[in-house]
Parts: structure tokens; C-alpha cells; sequence
């Protein structure tokens, strides 16, 4: 490999901490012009005595200019090295789950920077969110053949991220054949998964330990779904015995799913739906003198970029100030945010405000993030991105 | 009531955000002067407009000089209060556990500030940790009584919290008879609780889901428990399929009680004590060329004050550094940290620290906090004290 990326002095702090990310103001351009690199190349990362560091892909068109595949600055990533960390995600996923639905690639935290890729049995989902990876693509559908052997592989390319990297929207089954249904289990219940018309891969496998928490919690209780999606929170809640579930959502395709989920599992009795805008419903829901004991919260990224937190903020904190008014006299709510950049005690400070403007009392009884299926690299804060509160609200 | 507290200009905005804190610096003592309020009195709470916020009990000489029992001022703690507050933390609790084993009382996570109720079926052991919880000392006594009708209830005061409050150790079973036995159940795994010899309460119930988490994870696995104080965590992985288990204490007295509650569920020939210093049994450990799968870090706390934050964190660092030297090719570290100024992100940082130190991978799979039988206050920060970290480690 002859490309080389030149460190700018004390630029390698981040790099020797653990961290895989390169930005393009700490290349010394001098030494290694950055232009000068295809996209999507691999280069050995230097220091700024030379000193090889390790392998990275490159894109010379993002911020993040550079992302780290191997510490040995003799390997690169190929078929062989996929492999490699296919069985090293495979061999944490075997210890943690008795059926295959789950992510098994989770990017960064599993050292495959720009890789996602979902598990529903023999049907892998597949999302290429930078250059480099997408470079790779091919190398991708092999090496998970060989591990795998999967009945399907989809690429499910249609991420906010690749337009950063100028990547184009790609949903495609790239090997085998889908079969007419792709179904999973979590928490003992079973779910339709659209992996072609749904939201991301098709499920959102990262609150999973949340669900199982609350799932402990709902039995003969009313249950408010927010953002419900496909029904994830709700059909839940209804096979672990709520007695009455709404799930709430502006898509009435999601909904479909929600009926068709709840019909799947014996819960068509037990579980409703309304098509409306969250606010809107909470609002309408609030008019009709409508009270739950437990609302459930999990609303799309409300803070995507650094300068929307302070709107981002404020809408957390109407979220959850409208929804406390809707709960019971000793009521759950379950809050969570997907946005990385909402720290979580600033998740706990819309709750504490929404408690004090009801003036009930609030107890955070949990504190979840995102399960283990997602592993938060130690050096990489931006892996870490899902909170989930459990609040006890009571008045005195 | 007529002792009133009342505040400066701009001294309840932390109040009117749900805190019961009030520092001694925010009293407005021209108009009511600390000093004329006898210890432990109650008061009411008075905005610098005079317009009443709450009742709260005074300790004049605390930094911490009053903390709120109230948002009505019109009422006191006493006996009917505290039968209130108590059937409030009970009807959580039940909700949250099948078997009558838990924290009944977390101080002011419960609206009970300074006083905390632990319970082992009927018997109930009670810390109170303020001046203004100690002179309610027979009305807590007879308000358990009243709800709870208990065999024993045992005053365990001798926390580190009474000494700042300038109170006396007092360790007496104040009502009823103690069993010769104390017994409790968590996660399906028996334990004999020192409740008069032991630490803080005789247990430590703030670990019981992140001990639930683990137990998950060591089916066949040789455990390492360090600060084992008297199993809880070795004993229910040998419970849970853990094929060797060793507890490390520098307690003669706590690796007795391993052993007796190992032999208790009938564990004894898998698990194993060693009494020494942890770092000097880590040290030793390593130079035996002994490894271990799973390695359990659950030391007291480092951090005690703010100002011990940056020696306390190069502690856990260096914990944390030792312990992973004693892990396997592909190992599981628990680290944990009940150290309330030591921030999440923080403990992440001593766990990556030492992966590199190692020149090793690490996936922070799990983070967890204090059951929810430790309700953090949302609007008192310091109410949330306890982390555990599942970390997967292991060579590239």
C-alpha cells in the first residue's frame, strides 16, 4: 500500500487514546497532500515522526477525513479482516442472546467504522454509511456469505450520513432472495420486520433491554405509545399483560404494522392506533380527558447537529411536559432520546422540569441506554447516543 | 410552627427547581437568624418575598442547613407524614419486587431526606443521617411500626454522613428482637446479612441489577470478585454457573460470611476466598500467572470529597489497569464505582485508560446505575451516585 496520511504534531493525542477518527485539519498536508488520495483509498496513518500508526480509509471530501481500520499498519481492511471482526461480533453476540435478531455490526464499536449490520435470522441488513465502506461493499457481501451464509443480504443505503460523505441512496437485495416476510423475536414477542419500506433497517434493535425493563412494569396498565413506529414499546407492553395500548404515529403505513404485529401475536383486542402528529395527539388526548398509567416516549433524533441542541432542548422538554399530563395519579413514563448530542442529565432535566411544571413528584427508577448489541467504543463518545428514563410521577 | 427560614434574593430558584437542599450561605439571617433555631427544629421556608415554599428541618450547624419535607407549609413531618411517605416508597416496591427484600427508603429520593430504611422481609434496618432525622428517631419507629408491623427494627447509625452532623454512633435494635439469622434473597441466590457487624446496612442492594446482568454471562466462566465484602456478586455467578469463583476481601469476618452463604446455596466447593489488600491480591495474582474470564471491580468508595475527585480517579485507574491485566484472551470486566463525584464519563475513562494500557480492544456493553429502589431525585444530582460497566476486552 503506498498511500500514507502524515499526522500534524500532537495531532496523534485522540489516535493513541483509542479513538479511530482523523479530522482534515489535523493532516499535515505539506508532507501528504490530502488531495492527492483517491476516495475511499486506504492509507498507512503516520505520526508526526513518521512513525506508522496504523490503517485508515480516506475521504478527502468529509470533516472526518479519516476513519482507523487496523492498529497493524501491515493489514488492511479486506475480505480476510472482515471476517475476522464478523466472527469477533459474532462471538459477543452468541454470549448475550439465545435467538440471531439482533445488530451484529454496530460500526465503530465493533471496529468496522461506517458499517451497520442487522441480524433477522438468515436475512442480513446492510448499511455502507461512508465512502470508505461503500468502497467495500463487495468485499462485505463476501465475507458475510462466508460467515454467515445468509439467505438474503440487502443493502439498506438510504442513511442521513452518506449524503455527508455524497453518497447516493441505495435499497437493494444485493444477494439472494427476500423472503415475503422477515420476522424476529425480541422479548419473547414477534414482529413483522419492513426492512425495505421501514425506518433504518427495518427494526430499531437498540432499545431492547429498555423494552424487556418496562415490559416488567405494565401489566394490567393503560399504555400510551408515542412514536410507536411499528409498535415496538406497545405490542410489547400488550403481550406482558397491559390491559388497553395506543400506539400513536403520523404514518399510517407504520400503523399498519402495529395492527398486523398485535394480530400476530393474539393482542388485536389489546392494542389500538391513532395517526396523528405526537404533539397534536397529546394535545387532543389531553382535550378528551384521556388518562394512562404509563406513556411511553421515543421520538425520532430532535437534535441531529451541534447547533440544534438548544431547540433540540426545548423540544424534549415540551415532549415530556405535554405527555406527564396525560398520566394517571401514580403513573410511568418512559423518556428516551436517540440524539447523541442530548447529554442525559439533560434528559433528566426535561423530565425534572415537566415533573415540577405538573407539580407532581418525579423518581428516576432507571436509567437505560442502548443494549449491548451496540457497544459503545471506550474512546469514541459519539458511539454512545441512546437514553431511556424510567419516572415514577406521583403527586404527594 | 413558628420558626421560619427565611431566604436571600434569589436563594430559591434551586428549591423552585424541585431541590430540598438549603446552604447555609442562603439564609437571609437578618430577618431569621440561624442561630436562634434550635437543632432539628422544623421551619418554614420563605421566599425573600416571605411567600411560604415549604417546611423543612434546620440543623444550624450543618453546611447543608435545612433540607425540605415538605412543599406544603402548612404540614410537619411527623408520625402521619412519615406513614404517608412510607406507603408511597411501599407501593413503588411493589410494583418493582415480588419478594419483600429491598430499600425501602432512599433518603431523599423518597422525599425523606436523611433517612434510609432497609428491608430484609420483617426486618427493618434504619440509618438516620441528619440531626433533624435523628430527633424523628421515635416517630420513624412508630410510623414503621404502624405500617410494616416488623419483628425488628435496628438503628444502624454509624455512617460517615452523621460525623458532618455531629451526631453519635448508635447501633441498638431498637424495637422487637433480632432473628438469630438474618436472611435475604436477590436474584434467586440466599445470603445471611450481618445487619449489626456488617457494612453500612449489612447489604448492599443498590447492585442487585447490574448483579442480575452478569449472572447472564458467567455460565462456565472462572470469576474473580474483588472488595467481595460477603459474596454478592461471586456467589450469584457461582449460582449462575460460574465454574470457579474466588472472592478477594481484606475482611477475615466478610470471607467467613462468602463462605457460609456459598455453602448456603450449596455453592462451597466452587467458590474460594482469599483475604488480602486488592491491589496486592491482583499483584499476586498476576505474578501466579492466574487469569480469569470474568473480573468483578466493586471497591468502596475512592471519592469521598470533591477534592479527592483527581487522586480518587487515579485510583480507579489504576484498579482498573491491574485488574485487566489478569483477564483472558477474550474477558468480561464489571467495574464499578459508588463514588457519587466520580462522573459516568469519567469511570469510562479510567476503563479505557487501561484497554490501552493494554494495547487491547474494549465494548463498554452495559452501563448501569443504582436499582430503582435507590430513586434518583431529578432534581438532585447528588441523589445518583452508583455505576457498573460491562466491558467485553480483548486482542484484535
Amino acid at each position: 500500500m503506498s498511500e500514507r496520511l502524515r499526522l500534524k504534531k500532537n495531532a496523534d493525542r485522540r489516535l493513541k487514546a483509542g479513538h479511530l477518527w482523523l479530522y482534515s485539519n489535523e493532516i499535515d498536508t505539506e508532507v501528504t497532500p490530502l488531495k492527492g488520495i483517491e476516495p475511499g483509498a486506504q492509507a498507512v496513518v503516520e505520526a508526526a515522526n513518521g512513525k506508522p500508526m496504523g490503517v485508515a480509509y480516506v475521504n478527502p471530501h468529509s470533516l472526518i477525513c479519516a476513519r482507523i481500520v487496523s492498529r497493524d499498519a501491515n493489514l488492511r481492511l479486506d475480505r480476510s479482516l472482515l471476517v475476522h471482526r464478523f466472527n469477533q461480533a459474532l462471538g459477543l453476540r452468541n454470549r448475550l442472546f439465545a435467538k440471531p435478531f439482533y445488530r451484529l455490526v454496530y460500526g465503530e464499536g465493533d471496529l468496522l467504522p461506517g458499517l451497520i449490520v442487522d441480524r433477522f435470522d438468515d436475512v442480513l441488513v446492510v448499511q455502507l454509511n461512508t465512502l470508505g465502506m461503500e468502497r467495500l461493499g463487495g468485499e462485505v457481501i463476501a465475507a458475510l456469505d462466508k460467515v454467515f451464509s445468509p439467505r438474503a443480504i440487502v443493502f439498506k443505503n438510504d442513511s442521513s450520513g452518506r449524503r455527508l460523505e455524497q453518497l447516493e441512496r441505495q435499497v437493494e437485495v444485493v444477494q439472494g432472495e427476500l423472503p415475503e416476510q422477515v420476522l424476529l423475536e425480541e422479548n419473547g414477542v414477534r414482529f413483522v420486520v419492513p426492512v425495505i419500506k421501514g425506518q433504518k433497517t427495518g427494526w430499531f434493535f437498540d432499545h431492547r433491554a429498555n423494552r424487556a425493563w418496562l415490559n416488567n412494569l405494565v401489566a394490567g396498565k393503560r399504555v400510551l405509545d408515542v412514536f410507536s413506529y411499528v409498535g415496538g414499546w406497545g405490542v410489547q407492553a400488550a403481550a406482558h399483560g397491559a390491559s388497553e395500548v395506543l400506539c400513536v404515529d403520523s404514518s399510517a403505513e407504520a400503523l399498519e404494522q402495529v395492527a398486523e404485529n398485535a394480530a400476530l401475536n393474539g393482542l388485536a383486542e389489546q392494542v389500538s392506533v391513532g395517526e396523528a402528529d405526537a404533539f397534536e395527539a397529546l394535545a387532543a388526548l389531553k382535550a378528551e380527558g384521556e388518562q394512562f398509567d404509563v406513556v411511553v416516549l421515543d421520538p425520532p433524533a430532535f437534535i441531529r447537529k451541534r447547533k440544534d441542541i438548544a431547540n433540540g432542548e426545548r423540544a424534549y422538554s415540551r415532549l415530556n411536559r405535554e405527555a406527564m399530563r396525560l398520566l394517571g395519579r401514580d403513573g410511568l413514563l418512559l423518556s428516551a432520546s436517540c440524539s447523541m448530542h442530548l447529554a442525559p442529565e439533560r434528559l433528566v432535566e426535561c423530565v425534572r422540569g415537566a415533573v415540577r411544571h405538573q407539580d407532581r413528584h418525579g423518581q428516576v427508577i432507571y436509567q437505560g441506554g442502548q443494549g449491548p448489541d451496540h457497544p459503545v467504543h471506550p474512546a469514541i463518545p459519539e458511539t454512545a447516543y441512546l437514553k431511556a428514563l424510567g419516572v415514577r410521577v406521583f403527586r404527594d
